[in-house]
């Protein structure tokens, strides 16, 4: 494509979602000179608000996707919620979908990600499919003791897709309620981690591939408040170990574009909790403390172009969510405290509507002291969630909001 | 404004203009999640390209600025040249203008900020308003010797607005040519400098100011082809008189946003060369070697955010800027090649057509060793320029594209 004053555009790489993993992919994709789509639910999603070619229109409904992906070079993902059926349409119209719709399944289907790793030899929670509450008795009866995990194959409900259930009778009323929704469910082991860590890898389609350091993501009630990178005190073989598992479940998935690999340290080792194939939360530390960011990687990856250096660009970076609150007026005043409490503080809001627990921005904190930049993070990011139950999340037994984007 | 889910967007601010000054502070009103609006001559240009809310107007049209700025929280400027006939009816209808009418009156106007920064004792080259080839050679006997600059006054024409004079003839031909296109002309002595160097500060309209560290701009055929930063082997009492002097030069002409002060450091101390009250080519730098960038640091002194720490993020940063050649179609070739040879270099396109001396896009190295990064990101931005023409500029007797974007 050419325009009549001789400027050729460079390729236009298409996301599926306008959330805030697009909303910051279309940050990088400005630097580099690249073309960048979304595919908007609403056109006042995070994403669409900032972008310059944004679609509106439904990710699960074919004729949407193929609209979408006309002229695009590529077609990426900012969430894994597009079925396997809009996928095989794009392929069959021969859009390169990265990562693949193969690949895709296992960001999907829990049980057939479990079940992949497993015949990789990738060390894993032990975990069994459950269709009753007898199954996941015998499970735990068996298997792993109480109490037991019970996940979502795929999707969830009421924004949930992981459930602690301590006793039989908490299990069954997450199986009622999984059922009434038609979600199939799987039972893991609670394991009982010393931390929780994460591993970020790229992936090009001619399988180059470059690896982030590894970083500790710190819960509270389910939900990622802090990342802190590198992960303090990791020995360096138990890194390298992470890195390589992230390198070895992205070749033989065969994921292009980024992979995020969740992990629990336990004091046997490290288990593969979850895998997402996008730039993930455990990644946004990676703007200002890595030499590429996640997001201009992720874009590097998609499109085949040679990746970025993933290495550090300080000693420490700490990245704290800001999780909404009650309070949908004052956001611009907690931003002009919070500028103002820490005029080095990075603040990176994401133009959400704020609903408590509800991820709308992020904080880094970039330096030297480790515990200083903690303590800075999580100070900015509890103002800005400021509201009773800001900075806290919305407590009761949900493990995770089952997306952690 | 509030909208019907209770999401009450952050202000907007905008911005005549669509250059790639434009394009980069749009990447940082995203992370801000401020509403960032841009007025373009042309839907195609470099911020136009990338922006979401995009007005399509003329900036020497009062109408056009007018219906721009509606519900804009601010407006500010990538460029000098709104007439101030355009600037006096938007502060009639009430339009925030930052910076100000009269404080952009010595951005446009090289006598006016002549005569006001030697009133306030501010070093300057010696200089003199000239209307005949007369009076410069009156001029060059009495004052300043050969070769003698000339200015434009304000704009210039052929895109120049700076010349060098080795004869009489040449600011004969000079004044000629700039007498027939209507510029009124300003001589200057043609300062024996050691080396070139900027400083920037931000100031807002409560008076909050920071000085960023000062750079040392390297310039080949009146082309800034790098910036160092911080600028090396600089006494530390001469850089906290450059930065004493930007800041005191942002106080006295009230200019809120961005200041750019371009310096001679001579034998005998530093000269004001010239004034850009906006984000800089001289400090692209700050985008991965500052903690706060320009672009960000400009939103938050124009809006009265708090501003953001100057300070440095890394021991040494160099920026080299990519200059077009005469090649319009290999540019993603040539950003694949770069980025493979050196996956740590930062790029960053502009969207623009290539055309020979223009600047087209940026890049920069950052880490701890100045030589090795002079190196790079000389390399990075030779290739990314690549043409016969790249990388050397238009040569010639241009000193300066008078613009300094």
């Amino acid at each position: 494509m050419r325009e009549p004053n001789g400027y050729r555009p460079a390729p236009v790489a298409g996301m599926v979602g306008a959330g805030q993993l697009a909303r910051m992919t279309a940050q990088a994709a400005v630097s580099l000179g690249i073309g960048f789509r979304v595919l908007a639910g609403a056109a006042d999603e995070s994403a669409a608000q900032v972008c310059a070619d944004v679609r509106v229109g439904d990710y699960r409904s074919a004729g949407d996707l193929l609209a979408f992906a006309r002229d695009c070079e590529v077609v990426t993902f900012d969430h894994e919620h597009v079925p396997q059926a809009g996928l095989a349409e794009l392929e069959r119209a021969g859009v390169a979908l990265r990562p693949s719709p193969g690949a895709l399944r296992y960001a999907q289907d829990k049980l057939a990600m479990r079940d992949r790793l497993t015949r990789l030899g990738v060390p894993c929670p032990r975990y069994a499919p459950v269709r009753s509450a007898e199954e996941v008795i015998r499970f735990a009866d068996v298997t792993a003791g109480w109490p037991v995990v019970l996940k979502a194959v795929a999707g969830g409900y009421d924004g949930r897709g992981v459930w602690a259930c301590a006793t039989p009778q908490d299990a069954a009323g997450v199986l009622g309620r999984a059922g009434a929704s038609g979600v199939a469910l799987l039972a893991e082991e609670h394991v009982a981690f010393e931390r929780e860590l994460a591993v970020q890898v790229a992936r090009s389609p001619n399988d180059q591939a470059a690896a982030y350091p590894v970083v500790e993501t710190v819960q509270r009630d389910g939900i990622c408040v802090q990342v802190l990178a590198p992960a303090p005190g990791l020995p360096e073989d138990r890194a390298i170990e992470a890195q390589r598992l992230g390198l070895r479940i992205a070749r033989a998935l065969d994921v292009t574009g980024l992979l995020a690999v969740e992990l629990f340290e336990t004091s046997g080792g490290l288990l593969v909790n979850e895998l997402a194939m996008r730039p993930h939360n455990s990644g946004h530390w990676t703007i200002e403390g890595a030499r590429t960011s996640q997001f201009e990687q992720h874009l590097r990856a998609v499109l085949d172009l040679p990746l970025g250096s993933p290495h550090l660009a300080a000693p420490h970076t700490v990245m704290a969510n800001v999780l909404g609150g009650d309070d949908d007026e004052g956001m611009y005043a907690r931003l002009t405290a919070v500028l103002a409490a820490d005029p080095a503080i990075r603040v990176h809001l994401y133009g959400k509507s704020v609903r408590p627990g509800r991820k709308v921005g992020h904080v880094t904190a970039v330096g030297e002291d480790l515990a200083e930049l903690r303590d800075r993070a999580a100070r900015a990011a509890a103002y800005l969630s400021a509201g009773p139950a800001g900075g806290l999340g919305a407590g009761g037994t949900a493990l995770s909001a089952g997306r952690g984007e």
